[in-house]
Formats: C-alpha cells, structure tokens, sequence
C-alpha cells in the first residue's frame, strides 16, 4: 500500500484588491522555508469605471495564474469596520479574483486581517508598516515596487503558510533566526520595564 | 460614409446570486419586443462551504454564457439594509458572476433594486410577489421554474431593456397592453378611494 507525504511544496498566489490598486504577491515554500518570487502592485486609478477595473482585476489575476502557476489563493476575509457600500465594492473585486482562480483550480484560503497581523507580527492590532518591516526582515524582496498594497499581499500569503507547515513555531521562519536575531537587530524597538 | 444603426437585438443575461440559490433569466430583444428564453435557479444549498458556492455560481454562469451567448449582464446593484459582512458574501458573489461574463465579453449593466422594480411595476417599494405578477402579465414563461429568486434574476434583465429600448412609453411593452389591460384583469387589486 502506497501513502502519499503531505504535500508541502506550494506556490501561494496572495491578493489585496483595492478600489486603486491590487496588490499582489507571490510566494515559494517548501517544507518549513519560504521566498519571496514576486511583490508588485496593478495600478487602476486612470481606469474610468467600476466595470473597467473589475475586467482588469480579473485579466490580471488571469496573468499571474498563466505565469506563475501558483496552486494557492490567500485571501483576507474582512468581517469589521466599513460600510455595507464598500464591503459590495471589496467582495465584488474580491470576488472576480476568486472566480479566476477557482476558474484554474486553485485552492482559496481566507484570513482575517487580523489573523495576518497576529501571524506576522505577533500582534492582531499590528499596522501596516509593522507587518511590512516584518516582512523586509524575513524575506529579500525589492523596496522599488514593494507599497504597502503589495506587502499586505505578501502578508497573506505568508499567513497561509505560517498556518499550514509542519509544526513549525511561529518565529523559527524568519531569516536571521527569528525573534532572537530580530531583537538582537532592532534593540530601539525593545520595549524595557 | 457608412452609419450603423444602434443595436437593438440582444440576449440579456439576468444574475441575482444569493447564499443559496442563484436566479438567471435570458431575455431576447428586437427593438422595443422582447421574450423570455429562460428563466429558472442553480440551487447551492446542499454544497459545503462558501468556497464551494462560489465555483458553482461561477461554473453556472460560464455554461449560460455558453450555452445562451448573451451580450449583456444584467445585475443589482443594492445599496441599503444590509450588513457589511453579507454584503461582502453578496458582493463576492456578484464578483464572480461579474468576473466571468466580463472574461466572456459581455458588457455590464447594474440597476438599484428600486429602479428594477419601478421600471416593471411603476412603484420603487413594490414587493418581489407584485414584481414577479407583473412579469408574469408581461411574458409568457413556465411557472414551475419561477420561483422568487428567477423572477428577481428576470426582473433585472427586463430593467434594462426598458431603459435601453428605443423610446417607448413603459407600460407599451406588457403582454396585454399596459396597465389598463392588468387593471381590468384584476379588478381585486385596484384600491377605490
């Protein structure tokens, strides 16, 4: 009898569509290690109308899927904090991303925003730039296209795979040695009593 | 020089995607006549997750593409009374819907539910029950598909038919002749000051 091993080699496509901006990101794992393949931004102001961004969210995701042939969606699941209106406009983006992707077979997970920054960063209240500082020091990855829309990409992405390897700790995966090597690094962000 | 006529024959496709049913209707026109080709629901109810929703909303969409090749989407655009976190699941369900047909070339057209329902019924707080009766005035279709959730989807189409044909007075379009025919049908419904 044959058993296969969990499948631990994943390319997670991570998305953030905004009203502006998409921000997208790409990332490789294997086993408990993780890079960074790509961390960029889809702009979308100059397009006039709804409709004419949601086809680009869509051609868009479409891109990625052809060029990078991820096999996973991350995803945020925002439950707080806006109004119905722009919570039709997120799911509806959110939406034509997920169509794509279910469209090519890919699996989709969702994380609360919260989940993301409580992965990353230890902390669910994190901000943005928190869990983007985070980032920059677990992985290289280029500053030039690397906004905040693209890393909260890249935060989601990384969520999912923090959530799923194989009993890792939480810390272990940052490069340079986890939370040791971070606050041996950064001791002007240690908070003293 | 060579003008074009504008276009008046086309297949509108009606979508309203709930949690667990999605309504559709295909309406043909020919300048200001129309038909209903189809109208009927994709039931969801016993698929295991949102997830699973969402494919099959998806899967649905591109066969009544395939099979029926509309030219336009027709879908709500609601904008009051609900929940941001159910208006997220609708708005995400409405992405996908939205996310396929622009991928198949279709163009997309969003109507207020009020502005539905006063295109068919003359009134903008007319109940699904009244809209979906004078539908039935309007169009011959099989009652046993009809459920709430198709004429909804129907409700959609004839929206925008109405407000795209070329110039014809509202009421000119019902099977019957208008409202003074639905009125002397239905004596019962008429409220006599």
């Amino acid at each position: 009898m044959q058993t296969t091993p969990p499948q631990t080699d994943h390319l997670i496509l991570g998305i953030d569509p905004g009203t502006n901006v998409m921000g997208y990101a790409i990332l490789k794992t294997h086993l408990r290690n993780s890079e960074v393949v790509a961390v960029d931004v889809v702009k979308m102001s100059r397009l006039p109308d709804q409709s004419a961004k949601l086809r680009k969210i869509y051609e868009s995701t479409l891109e990625l899927v052809e060029t990078y042939h991820p096999d996973i969606l991350a995803i945020e699941e925002p439950f707080y904090g806006k109004n119905p209106q722009s919570m039709l406009k997120l799911g509806r983006a959110q939406g034509v991303v997920i169509g794509a992707c279910l469209h090519a077979g890919l699996a989709v997970f969702e994380y609360p925003p919260r989940k993301v920054k409580q992965a990353i960063t230890g902390r669910g209240g994190a901000s943005k730039e928190q869990v983007a500082a985070m980032l920059h020091q677990m992985y290289a990855f280029d500053d030039a296209t690397a906004c905040l829309d693209a890393t909260d990409a890249l935060g989601i992405a990384v969520c999912h795979h923090l959530q799923n390897r194989l009993g890792a700790p939480l810390s272990s995966r940052m490069r340079g040695g986890g939370w040791e090597a971070f606050i041996a690094q950064h001791q002007d962000r240690v908070v003293r009593k």
